[in-house]
């Protein structure tokens, strides 16, 4: 989507070959791009969350396997390596297993662009199929409300969550998003930004507040992205999706996880299966490198929940909207089940 | 409760007889108090929210009054400049109606005194009625999630919420307390102090966090304050209570609310009739100061939601605990109902 009103993506290569990634620690405040010369600069991109997303560190890990291939690492090293820095996101470990398989008969750096190319137009038939979802309802603003960021900087382009919002947006649609703030790190900032660059009228809010604005008839739709989602359409995502699950279903809201295909696990069927990262209790204390609360107060900080499918309208894949279940999945995607 | 080891209220008169309160918009990083000289000072002190919390509010409210009616301001002035610093919280208007009555056969300074004085038995009334929820729980360590700060210091004396928490870490029991940041005025760093004052083990969490930690049973009893509770028992408090009241309901947690009797509204039936405090988008976009999010960017901050009863577990109260319902209340406070 648009920069400073110029189309990039979030991670490209520049004109001497190097991949570069938008540094997201430094958004909103700064646009600065990051390059990974090794592999170390793409595991601590990913693990230093200088870029985030399931689908963008599926894709920077491609990157990563093909940068270490480059400078002589085994395959095995660059998975291993890769494969360390964040538990939760499945996307990660689909990408590896992918580069695993195409670096056979591909050039390593040409797999990792077919990855990010195929993550875009993943991103961009989600925002295609979601976009009937917002045609659908019939006032003359819509509210759609999202927590984190599954925008375009969480994947190659598009997003995942918000590319309904802008195939409405770019379809002259009067769309307005409400923006979880998202203790502790912020990341509606980045959604927030990301709308500006775009366009798209947006209104920040605490992450206190969905609830509320639900009981008020202030949200019509919500859509959130995903880490990673069970066979049977149970959703992780960003540690407090589930409450607002729960305040959707409790004011009949519907309630919809964007979930590119790469973001299943079909080997995963009940939600206590999946690891939930727990993050540095820094994340809570520090708010811009200052202080909020005391070194010796003990923080806990899970930075993934898991939405039970019962709580869930339904999942918008590529290939279509499925239902939260087994079966509908597995139509969607026979390749994956076999 | 505690103050660097030695006992103190949230609102005191000092040893020239001015009324001193806790700076709470300098907790927990200074421990300031500040006078209140004047009817200014003492609308400010609330509207500026120098103090918070329901009863606190209240109690300096007639504070308030006694300063203004010394001064030489007549009554009607002194509760209509008073009535005006925050919609809300209902006991504000119950103390200026308290005050309107008693200072016919007292003094207006021993009126104030004993409103503050009946706020500290209140509350520590319901520490004892909530002691009993407590030892219930048939756990080495139980553990307690609270949102916003409903302790002493939103208070007179003993809080609200926490009275039953100081209650049993006092009888011996090992309570441990979940403390919600609660975005955007992370009032739960001001529980996180007066717990450690008092040395009741406590971790902050996101507000994000609690839904999580209820589905991995690591919260036996959630107890919230409250600002105004409805003759039905709907409970306005804190936004986000809302949304952790329909967590511990889909995990079966019991979820109660505090609720000093002058909390509650018996000519309100219906939460749409409770108005709801929009304060100013400054206190999301800045955080101790600092500028998080542009200054362009719209933002919505919602102060309060309302629980409704049918997702209270009950409501203690200073005559004991009554379920979410008209007629339990009315049967613990008949006067009020006449």
């Amino acid at each position: 989507m648009k920069v400073d009103g110029r189309w990039r993506r979030t991670i490209e290569l520049d004109a001497s070959g190097t991949v570069i990634v938008l540094d997201q620690s430094r958004l909103p405040y700064d646009i600065e791009w990051l390059p990974l010369r090794t592999l170390d600069d793409a595991a601590s991109a990913i693990r230093d969350m200088k870029i985030r997303g399931a689908p963008l560190i599926g894709a920077t890990a491609a990157y990563g396997v093909a940068i270490a291939l480059r400078d002589g690492a085994t395959l095995e090293h660059a998975c291993e390596v890769l494969a360390r820095t964040r538990p939760t996101a499945i996307n990660l470990r689909w990408a590896l297993d992918e580069m695993r398989r195409r670096v056979v008969d591909y050039d390593p750096f040409a797999a990792a662009a077919l990855i990010a190319d195929e993550d875009v137009a993943t991103c961009e038939a989600i925002g295609t199929h979601g976009l009937e979802l917002i045609k659908r309802i019939d006032k003359p603003r819509v509210n759609v409300l999202t927590h984190c960021n599954a925008g375009w900087l969480a994947t190659v382009d598009w997003g995942t969550a918000l590319a309904p919002v802008y195939k409405a947006h770019e379809a002259g649609i009067d769309v307005h998003v409400w923006v979880d703030e998202t203790r502790p790190r912020n990341q509606g900032l980045l959604t927030a930004w990301e709308l500006k660059q775009h366009g798209v009228p947006h209104t920040v809010i605490a992450d206190n507040a969905g609830g509320h604005l639900m009981q008020q008839r202030q949200v019509d739709l919500c859509i959130v992205g995903t880490d990673r989602t069970t066979k049977n359409g149970d959703v992780c995502n960003k540690i407090g999706t589930y409450l607002k699950a729960l305040a959707a279903h409790d004011n009949a809201i519907p309630f919809y996880a964007a979930v590119p295909s790469s973001s299943i696990d079909f080997t995963v069927g009940e939600p206590h299966e999946i690891p939930i990262e727990e993050r540095s209790g820094d994340e809570v204390r520090l708010i811009r490198g200052a202080s909020v609360i005391a070194a010796d107060t003990a923080v806990a900080n899970p930075a993934f929940d898991v939405t039970p499918r019962r709580l869930m309208t339904g999942l918008i894949t590529e290939r279509g909207i499925a239902d939260p279940a087994a079966a509908s999945l597995a139509a969607l995607f026979p390749e994956r089940t076999r």
